[in-house]
Parts: structure tokens; sequence; C-alpha cells
């Protein structure tokens, strides 16, 4: 049987707009991963009948039924004495949760209101489920065979209470099928044609293996999974897939292009540096984000102004005059400055319009330099301003990774 | 008579989570913002009877129904058939479309396949929403009073369907109520002591003015609603609200904080220049998402190795050797050493961990130089890896604010 969940999530705030749920994506993600199946995610305000229809709703149709939000200490947040009520409780001060809740305040040199006490009165007919980054506790509701979860809205709270507690309690009351997931992460080539490329793979697969694709900016990852399945024929057609798709892979396991970069840097024990123009410290950022990126990445000039690329990297005044700061000869002698000044085996430039200037159309130069070659191509950039520095990102990490790999020392 | 939305957003990728809605909220911001109150968002899978029942009983209690999503080429996407189906209609090749979709892949010389040719076929029952950047069209059906939307999935499409044409549709479909909204941007304090602050002035607000809180990270922004009220009471109640609030406000508009400091250095004709460590380059990438950074920001220097923070900033190899690279000298040395290479007017630096390091907790410091005195600040930081970073550019944007604003020059 198809183990099934619906994910409500609670909280004007949510349909005013002012927040973007991420938390749904990441339970859906989460839950899949060990098996069970999300069929629906509800969004509704802070209004009691609407709550409580919504979730007579959904006992009716799945096992697991996990909300989020509401849990907080203003007069808005109605949802843990209507859950306790829901299900026959009483609240009652949890002396655990309240000596928690002071430590949080005085460790934080914050004064405490009485609204935070009042966050360590839970209902007597739940579990409550600790929050070690919060003052307000998660709960779990067991109604027979059912699993009713209240988690608070604040996503790394969320996220540590599902990781620390809700996920296993999940996983030991239920029977779920043995899921096992492989991924293969590619950079390069749109959904589209990767899929007319695996006609026949997909054809080949067994009913229980499924094929999804998981498309991102200039990225698709490929994930294969298999139901009750045997690993050891998974990991044959994830070969199998591997080898399909080998020049366009970038990873065998689910990870970031950048991370990527990262790792096959310190294994082959070369550096990087960046002179950052209209990305303007993005792909530092992004490079930044992976934990031993210190290891690899020296450093970023983001030279913003013509007058920061002469007195930075010592582009020449000529060339910016003779060719203007957008354009081929600028970007490689970017790369150039950028890889002496740094002292970096690798080093990327990126120069360009975001949005379009007066009659030209946004686009960009890139170029790599590795102490032999230089590469320099455009880019045309078709989107808005945010989106179109992502592309480009996505532009420079791809070549960069491309260049690495071919890479013979 | 309030009108009432629902979203439903359509696709497997929903429920396995491998998208982040933003579109939602995106959505219920801009109908929010005319007057239409979204009672619900609903996330259903591509299943037929799901997404039918899913609109049959939306169809019941709102005035509009915005589907996002199930729209693209692939076998995946029922949406467009369902939907003439469910609305007694036929489908028929729209020649204008067609044209569009082959310019399309024209413009970027890709191969068209019949997949994207068959986006050109609509329902005859619809009025068909141009969508200049993608392929598959928007829809309106109108039922009665009743309007229904269906618009692709990406972001950038939606998005310039809803502003270009949907909108005004809804606006003058329905009759709404005189929406009028005032929005105070506060940083360095929390939403519930600015609400303790604020409690006489929200008894004393009239029942047709709201006040919402919008809090992120760092920030709050204050929204003063006012329904069918006079637009003159609403800007006496706002200017109230700005005067209690003075000593944290930072814009009397609906901006981000490095928005209101590149317009305050533009008005002030000064620039800024960075040196970023642990940040990496993030403060860089806030700037740059400005449109007219490039007139204030002259460089930021990423300098995540400590070599690089002597080759780069001149930082002394003593004070590094004495005093560690996560050290209020080091801190103060690299926003001079960065105040004197990029000849700007500011100078902020920072340098920390952004995850505890051995014994240590994540901390860092923060230095301001404005060619007379240094502000050297440290912070402790509480989170994971990602939201220490995001922390600690909030903190570096709240002392650049700062001091700019104090400035008398």
């Amino acid at each position: 049987m198809q183990i099934t969940a619906s994910i409500i999530t609670i909280g004007d705030e949510l349909l005013i707009g002012q927040t973007i749920d991420t938390n749904s994506a990441w339970l859906a993600q989460h839950l899949n991963q060990i098996g069970v199946w999300v069929q629906k995610r509800i969004a509704v305000g802070d209004v009691k009948a609407q709550i409580e229809s919504t979730l007579t709703a959904e006992l009716l149709t799945s096992n697991i039924i996990i909300i989020t939000g509401g849990l907080g200490p203003t007069a808005d947040d109605i949802t843990k004495p209507l859950l306790c009520d829901f299900f026959g409780g009483t609240m009652i001060q949890n002396a655990a949760v309240e000596a928690h809740v002071r430590a949080f305040f005085e460790k934080r040199n914050r004064p405490m209101l009485d609204l935070n006490i009042a966050q360590a009165s839970v209902p007597d007919n739940c579990e409550v489920l600790w929050n070690q980054y919060g003052t307000a506790p998660g709960m779990l509701f067991v109604q027979g065979t059912q699993l009713i979860f209240a988690l608070p809205g604040v996503p790394l709270e969320m996220k540590d209470i599902m990781e620390s507690s809700g996920l296993h309690k999940i996983a030991s009351h239920f029977v779920l099928p043995q899921v096992h997931h492989r991924t293969l992460c590619t950079a390069g080539k749109g959904e589209s044609f990767i899929a007319i490329g695996l006609k026949d793979f997909e054809q080949s697969l067994p009913s229980h293996i499924k094929l999804a694709y998981l498309p991102a900016l200039g990225q698709v990852k490929m994930r294969l999974t298999s139901q009750n399945g045997d690993i050891c024929e998974l990991d044959r057609y994830f070969d199998k897939l591997a080898t399909k798709l080998s020049h366009i892979v970038y990873a065998r396991e689910d990870i970031s292009i950048e991370q990527a970069i990262v790792q096959k840097l310190m294994t082959n024990q070369k550096t990087i540096s960046l002179a950052e123009s209209c990305t303007g410290g993005y792909i530092a950022h992004l490079f930044t984000n992976v934990g031993c990126a210190s290891k690899v990445l020296i450093s970023s000039y983001v030279s913003y102004t013509n007058q920061a690329k002469v007195d930075m990297l010592a582009v020449q005044q000529e060339t910016l005059d003779q060719h203007s700061a957008v354009s081929e000869n600028v970007c490689a002698e970017m790369a150039k400055a950028c890889y002496a000044k740094a002292g970096s085996e690798y080093a990327i430039a990126v120069t360009g319009y975001l949005e379009p200037i007066e009659n030209t159309e946004a686009h960009a130069w890139l170029s790599i330099f590795d102490g032999v070659a230089t590469q320099t191509v455009k880019h045309l950039l078709p989107y808005n301003r945010q989106r179109n520095k992502e592309l480009l990102a996505n532009y420079a990490l791809l070549l960069l990774w491309r260049t690495i790999s071919t890479d013979q020392n």
C-alpha cells in the first residue's frame, strides 16, 4: 500500500504573499526519499473554520498530515489550541520546554515576554518534538494508524525537527517501500534534448524503476528511483544512464556544479580566482557557500567600475578606451591579470551588460585562462537583470568545469 | 463584497519537492494590492481526477481561480486539454501563437520539435493571453461572473502575463475595493519589540485601516492598508507610524536596504567599496542586484585566503600572525586598506567564521572606515553557514546605513 501525505501550511502571511513557502518543497523531497508520496499541499489563512475543514478533508485521504506554521507566540497563531481541541486534549505547561525557552533568551541576552513563556504550554495528547533552534515545540498526534505533525514555520526549525525525529518516527510507524535513489547531475543541455536521447533507455526501465528530470537554470538532474527493487539492478541502470550522458555529466551524486568543481580542484590540488564585473560577486558567493571553498578559491576581484578594472587588475586604459569595458579584449585581459595577481592555476573573468543598454542587447563576455591558453566566449542574455546574472554565473561554472575536466595536469 | 481567489498549482515536480513555488507568493502579493483576497493555495499533481475535483471545489467558493503549471510541451502536461473539456470547448490551432513559437526558436537558433508546434493548439473557449518570454500561451476562461486563468509555471512568464494583461482584466471585470498601501521599511529591531511600542497606535487605527508586519532577516517592513478609505487619512497614519519608528526607518517606500543605501549614496555623491572575506562576495552581489549600483560601488575585494588579504589589501603579515585572520585588528586594517586602494568615501570589511571551528563559536568582525573614524564590531552567528552569511550581510548593510545616515557631509 502506498503511504500518502498531505502538507498543510498555515498563516495569513502565505496568502498575502509575504513569505515564499520553501518548507513544502523540502518536506516533499524528504518524504519522497523515504517512500512517502505527497499527494497535496494546501495553504490556508489563520482562520479556525478553514483549518478544521482542511484537516478533516485531508484526514480522509492521507496517512500522514504535516502542518507547518501558526505556532508562534502572537495572537494570530491559533493552531496549537485548535489541534488540542480537535484531537480532544487539554493544554498543560511543559517544564522541559519552559526551561529550554528560558535558557534560549538568557543565552541571547534578550528580555523574555510572557508570550514566550506561553510557548511551553502544549496539548497533553501530543508528543513534544524538541526544537533546538527555536522556542515553539513541534508536536506529534497519533490517531489510530495516522500521524499528524504540527511544526513551526521557520524553515531551520522545521527541518531540524524533521531530521532529528520526525522522519524516523514516520519510517518506524509505517511499512514503507524500500526506496533507493541515484542522482546524476548534468549541465549544458536542456531537458527536451536529453529526453529525446533517452527514449529507448526510458522504455527499457522495469516498472518499479522511475526516471525523473529535475531541471534548473542550465542544469538537469536525473533521478532514478527504485521501489522495492534490487539495489544492484538500480546501479546497473544508473551506470547505463551515466554512460549515455557522459558528455554532460558533472557528478554521480546530488551536488551543485560549484561543489563538483571545488571537489575536483581539491583532488587535483589546484586553485582558482575570479574577476567579476557584471556578476558582481555572485560567482564568488556560490563558491563560498561550499564548505571547504577556502582551500581552492583564492580571491575574487569584483571590479565594478572601469577605474576598478584599471586599479585592481591593471587592465590597460588603452584597451578599455579602444574596445570598451564589455569586450573580448578587456575580458581576456581581466582573466590574465587575475591569474597573475592571485597566483591561482585558473582564472575566470566576466564582463557584460545584464540589461539592454541604448541599442545594445544584454550580453556578456566570459574568459578563462589557465596559464597557457585563453578561451573567451560571448553570451546573449535574454531575461531580466536577476535571472541574467544567474544564467551567466551558470555559463561561467560550466566553462570552468569543462576546462578543469579536460585538463591533463 | 469581498472578491476572493484560489491559486492552484499543478505538477508532480511540486509534490516531489524539486521546485520551490515562488509563483503563489508573487500572485498573492499582486492580487492583494488590487484588493483581491487569496483564501487558499493548493498544489496537486498531474492527475486528472485531482485537478478536476480541486477546480470544482474552488469554483464553489472563489470568484477567481488562477492555475499555474502543467502547460508545457511534454506528455505530463495535461492541463490544457483538461480545461478545454471542463469548460466545454474544442482544441484549435492558433496561427498567431504558432508564428510566435516558430520565431522564438529561430531567434535562439534552436531546432524546433513537433511538441513545440503543439503548444499553439488552444481551447476555442478561452481568450489567449500573450506570453512574450515563452512558448506556452496563457489562457483566460470566463464563466458567468467568474474568471479562470491558466498560466505557464515558469515564474518569468507567469509574472509577465499577469502584469501585462491578467491583473488589468481582473481589475476591470470586478468592482474591487479602493485599496491603498503605504510601506515603511525598518531594520535592526525584531517584530515583537516593534509590536510592543505600537500597541496604542494599532488600537487607534480605524477598522478600514490594517497594519501588517512583514518580517525578514534583520528587517521588518510595516504595511498600512486602507480599504475604501480616504488617502489623506492613510497618509496621516503613515506619518504617525514613521515618526514613532524614526530611529529604525530606512525607507518610506517598499525597497530593500541595499536599494536605500544606493539611493542615499547617489544623492550624497559618495561611493563605497568592500573587503569581503567570509561573506565571499555576497554583499557585492546584493548591491549589484540594484540597477544603478555601478554609480556607487567601486569594487569588492573578496580576499578569501590569508595570502589574498596580504596580496590584495596589503594587510600586514604581522597583524595576521599576531591576531589571526578573524580579529578586530585584521578587520580594521582590511577596511582601511580597501578605502585607500579603491578610493571610495566608505569602506566596509568583513572577516569571520560562518561555522564553528574547533572550540570557537561561529562569529565575525565587521568594520567600516570613512576616512576619519573606524567602527569595528563583533557579531555571534547562531545559525547554519548559509543563514549566517545572510545575517552577517544584513549587519553590514545596517552598519553602513547608520553611518551614511548620520554622516553630516
